[in-house]
């Protein structure tokens, strides 16, 4: 528990009290409103005023890599605070500068500079203005199953749910990404899932006109629509059919990147190299809110002398840029992007195994890392899935048992930390043990 | 100077470094990097690690608004920091709730809910989104002279050259706002400027078609674009206009909001109640990145029961939350606001009309509070704007002599925090008067 107030629970009641009164929440109906307070954590607990702890294996949305309230993050932040705590894009910031090494630092070699934004969906606008600009070309192609954020554009490049209210950009394509769990290739081994998925991307390009399309815009892995590792020669094969048509790839590393699969860019584990990188979350693990473009040299070298169309009030914010120069620094330092890789090879990776073999439920385990997916069905033949209260119901269940979870459509994604430790997820393992063994269907 | 550090201006250096290497710059030519670097600030003044000390004449981007480095506002980060530096919007955090209180506080009685985002963009992004929703329609209209932030609905909706390559969104109409020194409508009076815009406005929303318009988005007053104070009737007018066809009118509060004026909101000065409000910069004055939107009731209700189809991964977040309580309490204690206002009537105002006395160059002055522009014009008969070289030249000159200025197309626009004592005004003023002395123009 919290070393720094003690329990009461009062408070609990005050912050909701207040939630339901002023707070307009996202991507939800505002007469259901959140109940649980959250007031102080540490590594991959939480806790509320009352003194309530949860472990939590959804870090948040996804972002919290490196634990909560990492102590070197928070005095990097209390430091600069003190020293500066705003200072506007057009003044230079050692800050800024010394976060924008260590980030082009972790990229391939052709990237060299960073371009700062607040957060994830305004890193892909900026990315897709960028590869606009550079090919005087309009298109952006991007998958169906994918989540790039809520502005103009990031939404539109969107393909699942939340595209459709919000359909008022041009300029956007969809196409199927591999899956083959729910392949739309009709295959039934990764190879040929690969092979098919890329055949289906070349054809897509060929009918929009490969002199149109300025981008192909992908989640390395994608997200939040479940976390699937892309198979065989797949990126390698996008790469390729870019590269043949002069188009910009733009992997969106927001979700995947900066330790969350183990390694510091979730591509860093394919044969493919992107033109744009975009980044928020683990960067610094959202401490600061803050997202970014990497640029490889030849998008970059564009804006030289020509303006560069694109801006905001708090590009490279020095109390942002100080919490990535010690998140970064500590996740070297103490080897957490390595214990992600580990603790998934060795702990969930095995863990969630054992509950497919035992729970009929489950469809389906995959990730890497501490990025994983559970798909639950409501029947393993033809891999129909649960109905969205099922998955609701198991979320509650896991809450009131301890555990917060991320749950999107028919899944349970298991997204810790990558500072959890073995022993974590073996008490996490036992709570969604207990969970998927009520009868959840019925 | 800072009493946290001792001069060291190899910093300078190694910021600069790190800078021209690895940060790509906003809305600019990368070929001509920053060379400013600051270090820290205190109140109106900031300084480098060299020592050397400016008068912060432009509130950086127009959003310093309680000065630099207050010291509630840096206490609240660095105990936030501690105490938890952050959390998911879908979990209620009661520094959260309390930086909504305060804000719908300030707000008409019909706003009781704030939408957190992370900065002004997308603040205006998720007020069109609910006025879209609210009323099932498309279109917005806006006005050629403004700025509305750099994603995809928000740069569209932008009047200015930022407009230009960016124009991807559909559903956006631009129209003349009014601006008697260049008046659009052969206006002589404010009074005739005021009519003529509305009439104008009427025009081009029955030429569009009422029932297509969505919504109506301004800044109540136009900033980046000139600090241009909106005539006796006209914010009524388009109120009317608005509330006759059943139109959302949105106001953005971005730059005016929060003090700048010398009131809370710009609008309580104007005859006129908005249904949506768009915030930033001063709310916190940007010491952590955050916007949002204030909601009034009756289009929050419409999400009572359905979804809000728009979030972000640090809406609500709790640093900013902490840095939004203790700025609003600590400008409420202070009167940091009054402070503003009677700089801005005492001593900015008589200051400018002086220099405008004095100076051929400067076509005329305007504005109130701490935001206040000149025009610099080459024939004061003409009124034919200096050229962009001129401004640059001017801007640099300030710098010499410790001024830092914001400058736009052919205006100094005149915008210290609202905490700017008179001394500080009076050496400001006798700098511009020096620099403005210069033969800018040969
Ligand atoms: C892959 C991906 N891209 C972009 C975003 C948008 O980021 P933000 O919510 O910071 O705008 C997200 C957020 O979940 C994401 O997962
Ligand atoms: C009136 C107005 N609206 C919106 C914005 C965009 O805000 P941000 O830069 O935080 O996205 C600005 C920024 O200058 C502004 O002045």
């Amino acid at each position: 528990m919290t070393d720094t107030a003690a329990p009461n629970p009062d408070l609990d009641e005050l912050a909701r009290e207040l939630d339901h009164a002023h707070v307009f929440h996202s991507w939800s109906a505002q007469g259901s409103p959140p109940q649980l307070t959250i007031a102080g954590g540490k590594g991959t607990k939480v806790w509320t005023h009352g003194g309530d702890e949860y472990l939590d294996f959804s870090s948040q949305l996804v972002n919290v890599n490196i634990g909560h309230q990492h102590p070197s993050v928070v005095s990097a932040i209390r430091e600069q605070a003190s020293l500066l705590s705003t200072i506007g894009p057009p003044i230079v910031n050692l800050a800024r500068g010394e976060a924008a090494k260590r980030i082009t630092a972790r990229a391939p070699r052709r990237f060299h500079k960073v371009f700062f934004t607040n957060g994830g969906a305004d890193a892909n606008e900026n990315a897709v203005r960028m590869a606009r600009l550079h090919t005087g070309r309009d298109k952006v192609l991007s998958t169906y199953r994918s989540y790039h954020g809520n502005t103009g554009a990031a939404v539109v490049a969107t393909g699942d749910w939340r595209r459709i209210p919000n359909e008022y950009a041009r300029g956007h394509v969809h196409f199927f990404g591999p899956y083959l769990y729910r392949s739309e290739f009709w295959a039934t081994t990764p190879e040929e899932e690969s092979e098919r998925a890329l055949q289906h991307l070349r054809r897509v390009i060929e009918s929009e006109g490969p002199s149109s399309i300025a981008a192909i815009l992908l989640e390395t892995i994608p997200g939040t629509a479940g976390i699937m590792l892309p198979p065989p020669g797949y990126l390698a094969g996008v790469r390729e059919l870019a590269t043949q048509h002069g188009i910009v790839l733009i992997l969106d590393e927001v979700m995947a990147g900066f330790g969350r699969t183990g390694r510091w860019f979730a591509f860093d584990g394919y044969d493919v190299e992107p033109d744009l990188i975009t980044f928020a979350k683990g960067v610094n693990s959202g401490y600061v809110p803050v997202g970014g473009v990497l640029i490889a040299e030849e998008i970059a070298a564009d804006f030289d002398a020509k303006v560069f169309p694109g801006g905001l009030t708090y590009s490279g914010h020095p109390l942002a840029a100080a919490s990535i120069v010690a998140a970064l620094d500590a996740m070297e330092s103490e080897g957490i992007v390595d214990n992600a890789r580990r603790v998934g090879a060795e702990a969930i990776g095995p863990g969630l195994e054992a509950l497919a073999e035992k729970h009929e439920i489950i469809g389906e385990v995959r990730g890497e890392g501490v990025f994983w997916a559970m798909e639950l069905v409501a029947d393993r033949a033809t891999r129909e899935p649960v109905a969205p209260a099922v998955v609701a119901r198991a979320k509650g269940e896991l809450a009131a048992r301890g555990l917060l979870a991320f749950t999107a459509e028919n899944r349970i994604h298991v997204v810790p930390p990558c500072v959890v430790t073995d022993d974590e997820v073996g008490q996490a393992m036992d709570i969604y043990d207990e969970v998927l063994g009520l009868d959840l269907l019925g």
